[in-house]
């Protein structure tokens, strides 16, 4: 096994910024800084594959703060850390003493004393949860500055309410191989649309994190979606942007079938409208169920309004030889297994179910890649150093 | 230190079958694969008692998933993975989205791609607990050959409805110790008894591992109980068939004295009769709280009537010599200390406190010895290679 | 890099008798035994300072148990615990059998088979929480006496009802380092205060912590409270022989003024009088919550007649140049911050937060530094050979 060709590519990228730096946004970081990502995750996966450790740290500690229930992400989180070698410690406000009013940035540097990364997944409010995630930040990093703390730990953001960057490059990874390179996106067509589900309130941040991230490769994004679930305005103004630098497109429908037509890859999911989770978040503040109880049945009618956006058959074979990539960041709501009427139909989500598991499977990898990337001076040269020790990840 | 006696006895057995495989049930296995995990046990014991690591992960995630209370066993588990290097992510399904109708086969896929192993207790309701971890041992075979999972987790039965494995075959070693050999143990009389309880529900799958693993010794296995307290009559029917094959016996009778006759091992302890737990499941199916509240009055009720199958003093004199060593797996009710009325006496219990607490101490070492048995393709290399390479599991 | 400050440190003391010994109170400690603690965690920073692993376990557990809500302490124990190559396990009694009447002895021993460490906090209940860490400590050393355990795991307190040496023990290497060395100590007056708070059954450990471990140094400890905020007598007799057998002083008032006057160190922090907090253990006991909610009101009502036991910045002038070291364990209640009216004010909070921060910085060193001496043999040999070893934290 050698990590050649992806120490080649990593030695022509420029990334010298992201040492030591938070990952908060895709689109704070350049076309080259993205690919760093995608090419260390694909290392780190040809390590494992190859039973080489690729642990990084003999001692040091992950914080994980999931401000909202997970699996997924949790154990995505806990494998890239277990990877590098880092202990998950779970910040559980449940458990812990930050529910009584102690200020962020006091617990932010009292949990910081061995942690090399902060994980944090903060999606409920519109407007908080990267907030929190910068407050974070920055309080540790006075923390360092003042010599309390003895490293700098880095931020990644496992989902807030602007973006989900770890799902997003996942699923971009999962493409770039898909698609036999990041070279053949170019111009390929993306129908990030809405779909029915028959739950309510479900993050912005997949849609918003799709579009955002989707059009710096050059690819014809279209957002679809029923009157009245429009996403961050300030998302869409970055994709347009993004779109514009790349040589690509970002374009805007009520349309599923429109979306669809001659798609390479359809990604099919609910989300609640945007101007609604600004309201639910203002409710929660001022404490009044009532309010949150009556937006949530409003929600619920109006979505029951548009349960013919359904990634059915019918649908997929409007898409590029009737063979799109479908994709979701899972779970799916499937029509007739996991509710009565859902996001996509039974045959649909069957046909897909090993790429869709194929696609999930790149995120242990790109949360390692991010913290690899952070905490690393000279990578590839740490690379290599992993080759040269050939420690087994296990003596089989 | 050396392992000689440990690898010679597993260059006479043949296990090559273990390699990869779940262990969900004894009676699966053949007498030399569970030969081959008493072994492994043991020189995992031997080595950790003469301080050398028995480490052979690097890196590496166990997951363990309990669907019950449980202090002893998670605790055994996390020993176990500890032992070999595993760091355990704990699957707690109040927190995660498996509670809200996610399908097995994609949560199972979706935790599993670090993992080495899968430690699932699913005890509660009969016909459902070993039925679940045969779906996600499925699963993950499914992703496996997807190429989704780089590695196929092994299964570890931690207790289902049919059988407790890690419990009885840890019991096993203990009376293979107090014994002198395994080959002692034919002939020898255990009496699996029930004992009254002032709980109601405790699980089946003790004394149904105790009866389908004590068989293959070609000992003689008495099943104790009140009428009405049956087991399942699938492991009485393997228990049978057992005692043949090996040339001992299984009967049954509904006198504790009978039973304690001459034994020279007794294991008295309280469970629920197979039929109410079928009944208990029906109605937890059907969300029929009251009928669930009505069964345990009458289970009370029912168990209230054998009071006097309690193991005391007086019993324990009908045993081999009035010395049978007496086996429990924790915690036991104990009469005037845990409960007013119990399982046991209390001089009996604190006669026998040290070699009971011996008993429990190696579950972590039988954990340790499947997950090992099932993961390296070479044992006796490895544990030679663990020997030579003499790392230090502590710098005293 | 190199640790000759600190070996050449420990060789001249003598702290033979900490093997393999618990950390109950510092008290039950000789000064010898105490700069050990100072001196191994001022070495192990400097090893990790220096990106240098200190991982003396290659597996092992250490266990948690937090019978009262944590952050800190738990973050702090599991920095220390990982530093030195232990996996927390946490002992959680609202998940485990233990809730359901198990006997103390019994799970001690059932949770240490592979355990190195155990950590216990239960400060909740009067003449209850040093008690039960007594007591599994001694159930554990039975069971390594009866060959039950490999190893005899040592316990550390995190904090019972009489001490919390982990905090006491940290804020003093605060101010070892803030003043310039241990035997700059002697004479400086510190003064340990009672505080308003407006909420209610803060633990008196802190207090007591404080003035059983600077009266060790010759100093000038000053006790100040309102009247009917006694702290344990059994502890100021404790503070008072310390005073006499160091050459420094342990007096009371209960005036503020004259605790901050002249001091060189104040250490204004609210906890409940003792002997509301002996009558809510009895409540506790005896399942009465009315009594309990009428005791709160009580204490509440006692609390707000002293609402000007706040530390000021007029306060401040008193003391030493106006200049005085203002510590805290964390998180203090700030007036305008965290609550209306509190134990402090925010300007003079502010001017000291990086000084409280570095304070809680050494928490994780001392708990390890217990750990190291309460597990290694020859700790100037270990620490040696680490240096040697020479194996990095983390490769950079």
């Amino acid at each position: 096994m050698d990590l050649k060709k992806f120490t080649d590519k990593l030695e022509q990228l420029n990334f010298s910024d992201m040492h030591l730096r938070d990952f908060f946004l895709t689109w704070e970081h350049t076309p080259e800084e993205l690919e760093a990502v995608f090419t260390v995750a694909d290392a780190l996966r040809e390590l494992r594959e190859n039973n080489v450790s690729s642990k990084i740290f003999d001692t040091g500690l992950a914080i994980s703060n999931f401000r909202d229930n997970s699996t997924r992400t949790r154990f995505s989180f806990a494998s890239a850390c277990n990877m590098l070698g880092l202990t998950v410690q779970d910040l559980d406000e449940g458990k812990s003493q930050i529910a009584h009013g102690e200020t962020v940035r006091e617990t932010a540097n009292m949990i910081s004393f061995m942690a090399d990364v902060i994980g944090i997944r903060d999606d409920m409010y519109i407007g908080k949860g990267n907030a929190y995630m910068r407050e974070v930040a920055e309080s540790v990093q006075e923390g360092y500055d003042a010599g309390i703390l003895e490293q700098r730990p880095t931020l990644v953001n496992l989902q807030c309410d602007i973006d989900h960057p770890t799902q997003s490059m996942a699923d971009m990874l999962h493409i770039i191989h898909e698609f036999g390179g990041i070279e053949n996106l170019k111009g390929k067509k993306v129908a990030m649309t809405w779909a029915y589900s028959p739950s309510y309130g479900k993050p912005l941040s997949v849609p918003q994190g799709i579009v955002g991230l989707f059009t710096r490769m050059g690819m014809d994004v279209v957002l679809a979606h029923p009157e009245g679930y429009e996403i961050m305005s300030d998302v869409e103004e970055v994709a347009l942007k993004n779109a514009e630098e790349a040589g690509g497109k970002f374009t805007k429908t009520n349309s599923m079938e429109e979306a669809f037509k001659d798609a390479d890859i359809v990604y099919p999911k609910s989300w609640a409208p945007f101007k609604a989770m600004e309201k639910r978040t203002v409710l929660y503040g001022e404490g009044d169920q009532a309010g949150i109880d009556a937006l949530e049945q409003e929600l619920l009618e109006q979505n029951a309004k548009h349960k013919d956006w359904e990634c059915t058959e019918e649908l997929m074979k409007l898409t590029k030889d009737g063979k799109a990539l479908y994709m979701h960041c899972l779970p799916a709501d499937i029509t007739g297994v996991s509710c009565e009427e859902g996001e996509v139909a039974e045959s649909v989500f069957d046909r897909y179910r090993d790429p869709l598991y194929k696609e999930a499977s790149y995120k242990p990898y790109i949360i390692a890649a991010m913290i690899f990337l952070a905490r690393v001076k000279d990578p590839v040269a740490t690379l290599n150093k992993l080759v040269e020790q050939d420690t087994k990840r296990f003596q089989e």
